[in-house]
């Protein structure tokens, strides 16, 4: 507790469902490394949450809670710095999530944003949502508060939930007594990374992904599938390095060069072959300690139980204290005559 | 385990909304108490869902839990025979809650029938209920699933929960392969008592109830105050019993002398004056025992709370081997690599 006296709180963390990818690298990953120096850091892999949309496919959320959190290591979030750890590991962010629905209407739910965006991803009419995907935002409220994070780090897209999550906090507040802190978005400045067949998002679901795991290979091969300006077919062609992906992958992680490329393929200096062959080379000058770590860590199967085992539980214990209190203002649990 | 092969299992309980009072003597308690002998029950106390009505008032959330404890060992549920435990004591309730808000959509939720009822007893629109409410039923499933229920003895008015039970039993065994049994609805055949105003149903909330806890002057009063049939006004006026209270509750509690008091009010040999002074003897009679036990156990805090203990340990035993399974089988929680 003395800890928080000194440094702020953040809670962040990503759904497991898929593995992580260059877009959460510079979405994220950059950002979180910064962060782990500062403040007291809790990185949540979320499986629950996960599982609102992959029920159907336990296995799948299974297999990327665990590499997600090999990524966390080798991209070197350090988890004697910061708590990195499984949601469903700590089983006081469903009790929580229980207590705050009865504080949350059903209209509240509904007008979330982010329902309509994942009912237009699913396909599905509102109806046909699951009641976990109509509560999806008030566990990520549990997920906060639980830790009685400050800050939130958040794209634009997840400020609402944030709104919600003050919202839970205030009348949590209002009706038991002074609990939670009003936790504030932490927004990114960072701009989003389109995917390699230049849609405007890196997504694993949208197959358009290059993950942080992915081969020396695999990355040259995704490099040379992106699409680049239809317009410049050969290399003396002038290319719009503004509507290239390659280009927006080169502003993302070889910003020194950027202007270089820009001006030599505007003017036909540059083809996108050589360009292309210099990307991969970038990324993969930047993925291959990441993959060292990772195939290090792998090989020590009972250091990464160790190592999650840790965050857990400095988890658990946080969370634990906070649904104790939480019980005592709501009057459940033990009793006593 | 062993004992699971020899005796079905039964799950069921009230909400933590109020003292216990003759309607649920006759309309459940009469029946545990047979059951107990027969079955491996489980009694629970239900605080969380009395939340998602009360949670402005959980003080009183929690003294409803403490008395309805009390009046449980007080008529003779038996807590070494039986499991007598507090929802709220066994948080695997929340969890399995979780897991099963992805396998219910929101239009199902809403087509239960007792949601209806509650949002007309609330006088709010659905859109205005809290997501709790919504997730009642689902909660409810979690409760029985957790102990894998066989039985359930409910009201009429439960059977839609019961149905929406089996449905996720079916839904979780065909996703994660075969967990739960799908229990089956135990319809109770005694007939609902009235209110002491002759409103059909007796209810705490109605103010229409006479506590189990009633001492015995105010069993009198409550008697005394009965509605009787109106055209009865005199001792020698013909009475029409199938209208009046007290013989709705001579019939419940008096079976054998009913037939003597129909006969003899019809006639007007016998006055409304008489007959519920002797209703408020019969009542007395049977409430005394139970006061008895009930000065008794308050006595002695300390053992109250150690068979509560029991209890809960019982509950949480069971409802953590569940959880485990459903961990395993949904591929959450603790995980190696």
């Amino acid at each position: 507790m003395e800890e928080k006296v000194l440094k702020k709180r953040i809670l962040t963390g990503d759904r497991a469902s898929g593995n992580l990818h260059l877009g959460h690298y510079v979405g994220s990953i950059v950002n979180r490394l910064k962060l782990q120096e500062i403040y007291d850091c809790y990185y949540m892999i979320a499986d629950l949450h996960a599982l609102t949309t992959h029920y159907e496919d336990p296995d799948a959320v299974r297999e990327s809670a665990k590499s997600i959190f090999v990524d966390y290591l080798s991209v070197g979030l350090d988890p004697f710095k910061s708590t990195l750890f499984i949601q469903s590991c700590v089983p006081e962010h469903s009790e929580l999530y229980l207590v705050f629905q009865m504080l949350v209407t059903i209209s509240r739910a509904q007008r979330i944003p982010t329902l309509k965006d994942k009912l237009e991803d699913l396909h599905i009419e509102e109806g046909l949502a699951s009641l976990g995907l109509l509560g999806y935002p008030v566990l990520q409220a549990a997920d906060i508060l639980l830790y009685k994070a400050d800050l939130v780090p958040v794209g634009e897209d997840q400020v609402s939930h944030i709104e919600l999550t003050r919202e839970i906090a205030r009348r949590f507040n209002y009706l038991y007594g002074q609990t939670f802190p009003e936790p504030e978005a932490m927004l990114s400045e960072v701009s989003r990374l389109p995917g390699i067949n230049g849609n405007k998002k890196m997504s694993k679901s949208l197959g358009n992904d290059i993950s942080l795991s992915a081969s020396r290979e695999e990355v040259q091969e995704k490099v040379k599938a992106m699409v680049t300006d239809p317009a410049k077919i050969r290399k003396d062609d002038p290319g719009h390095p503004e509507i290239c992906t390659v280009f927006a992958f080169h502003k993302a992680f070889n910003k020194e060069n950027a202007p270089y490329i820009e001006t030599a393929c505007k003017n036909g200096r540059l083809g996108c072959v050589a360009d292309k062959e210099n990307l991969a080379s970038v990324l993969n000058d930047l993925l291959e300690p990441i993959r060292t770590r990772r195939a290090e860590l792998l090989r020590k199967p009972d250091y990464l139980r160790e190592l999650l085992e840790l965050g857990n539980e400095k988890a658990r214990k946080v969370a634990s204290a906070t649904m104790a209190e939480v019980r005592e203002k709501v009057r459940i649990g033990p009793l006593s005559f």
